[in-house]
């Protein structure tokens, strides 16, 4: 820290990405990226686009926010597009939190959420996840604090019903409750439904999961076209051209190509329940993860033990040294070959583990 | 604005990025772009990236930081990358200016820097330019306050030198000094060569103009290690892959092909001479501009009916509705052809003009 860094954030975290190690190439599933490449009309219309980069982007991001919106079944003054869904989470904590507007979250949950709070100085709650690793709902209904809820959550993959989180968002009609949906594709329900019934609600999402757009940084957040205003204030008051032309095509047109991205994620679904299955058959907890990763511990070795072998033997996971879950890892799924290259070294790593052990 | 709108951002005005307006093909000379496309060899280094966008870009930007630092001559640890430059200046806002470190500015400058003090809550003082519009860099020496100069400035194009420049860094020791060089490319002097000499000095940039990437979104800060740090923490904090793949792939060739911008500026520089000469044969008052754009006023016609007349005849310049310049417009410097259209449509309206009046 230099001697001129403002005393208010001083105590500061900040947020640590999954590794991105440049020494080897690594079967990569630490950060939950698709392994799938995008579909192939999205590299001819960044093609398009690089070769008017002289001009600015739109900063209403008009054409791609109307096709969101369509896609959605919701009107454009409902969207905002942001670079990366980071940037619409962050622009919603400074917009609704406050000193006096507390937020909210699992004690178990996306890293960020305590750093946005820090960072703009709000006042948080963190609430415990039962035994299981469920988010019980009803910690939430009524507590008249702003919340977020990672649906399904991270790590843990596991998700509330539609009519759970509408319970939490109707009985805080006086906060803003933000559902943040990065890996509702690979299974989990939906909240946009519920926009237009209810004005405090924020459903957040992303490109970067189940539409294999991580690097192209594209996020978005729907909500009552109040909301989007005060979102769009904020936006405006930091990063106008915050999303990139390029990024903003690719975006178009991965939704034009839905059809492809619906399948790939079939087939990441597919690949969960496979690789669920085989770990707990090699006597793994698995959680009943509804996303595109697992969070699962096994009685033999410890999370960061398997953490650091399987790296050695080069494939990468997420491993998180903090209390409750230390034992557990979060493992991304990719396809049908990388998860049996993960289960035969898992398989190596183990049965050393019993010779030593014998 | 939503009855959850913090109260803390509640005078919040954002800022007001020019008009692209969509209904009519214009002669575009209102935000500053360059009139040239980006060097062939960017889409090739694009296009190599949009098979790579599942997975998350370098939160690093190793690769480009390495480039930009060696065609700076500085290292690495002292460069960071952001989603065009408005980024960073947020970031240096947010990390060394707050309740009790208020920043100064000229009070015509950039629109925005007003902005990201209201947003950060940071008491601001806006200090008069002289009558000929120049920043008297004496108003800045031993001041005690946090700096933000753009220099060149805009909208006027005027610039301090490089040991104007340094007076005012060396006599606020304690504070930091955040040099804006957007438009140096056009023939201003860089502070660079100062960062290592003074730990308070950030030097901020952009692709935008000289490089004809300003719809890629790419900025970037140069400074001691410290400070680099502390701008770090607010990214982490905030937006860690806030650079995509694609934009730091055509960050990296533009600067491989810097020649050909070189000679871009170069003939960008020449068409301003010629322009400014063209205006000042009309009537025109014109300042000596170091940018890619003039800032001009005509004896014989209003700034605003100027501008609005030019566009109803298809040309866009941009008009500042506020005191001490509404009658001057910021004119983009495009290419010759781009220039001869604009002073022919000015030569139309002035002559309506004489008509009307004889």
């Amino acid at each position: 820290m230099s001697k001129f860094f403002t005393q208010r954030l001083s105590s500061l975290e900040a947020y640590v990405p999954g590794e991105q190690p440049k020494d080897m190439q690594y079967v990569k599933l630490n950060t939950n990226e698709s392994p799938f490449p995008p579909s192939p009309s999205v590299s001819a219309a960044v093609m398009e686009e690089a070769g008017r980069l002289m001009l600015y982007s739109d900063p209403e991001s008009a054409r791609l926010t109307a096709k969101l919106a369509e896609y959605y079944g919701v009107s454009a003054s409902e969207v905002i597009m942001t670079n990366g869904s980071d940037e619409v989470l962050n622009f919603a904590f400074m917009a609704f939190s406050d000193e006096d507007h507390p937020i909210a979250f699992p004690e178990i949950t996306y890293g960020f959420y305590p750093v946005f709070a820090k960072l703009n100085r709000i006042p948080y709650t963190q609430i415990p996840l039962r035994d299981d690793f469920t988010v019980n709902y009803r910690d939430y209904v009524g507590i008249f604090k702003n919340i977020v809820i990672a649906n399904p959550n991270a790590p843990t993959g596991l998700s509330l019903s539609s009519s759970e989180i509408e319970e939490i968002v109707a009985s805080n009609p006086d906060n803003v409750v933000i559902i943040d949906e990065a890996y509702v594709d690979f299974g989990g329900e939906s909240a946009i439904p519920l926009v237009r019934k209810y004005k405090n609600l924020l459903v957040t999402g992303t490109f970067s999961k189940s539409r294999s757009l991580a690097g192209a940084r594209l996020g978005f957040g729907i909500a009552s076209p109040d909301i989007i205003r005060d979102l769009n204030t904020i936006k405006y008051s930091t990063n106008p051209y915050n999303v990139n032309r390029m990024t903003a095509a690719a975006g178009y047109q991965a939704l034009v190509d839905s059809e492809y991205y619906t399948n790939n994620c079939k087939i990441v679904v597919q690949n969960r329940e496979y690789t669920k299955d085989a770990l707990r058959l090699r006597g793994f907890k698995v959680l009943d993860s509804k996303a595109n990763f697992l969070f699962a511990q096994s009685p033999l070795i410890s999370g960061e033990e398997l953490y650091l072998k399987l790296k050695a033997r080069g494939v990468l996971i997420r491993h998180f040294n903090t209390p409750k879950i230390a034992n557990y890892n979060r493992i991304t799924v990719g396809t049908r070959e990388q998860m049996d290259i993960l289960l035969s070294r898992i398989d190596e790593i183990l049965k050393e583990k019993k010779d030593e052990n014998s």
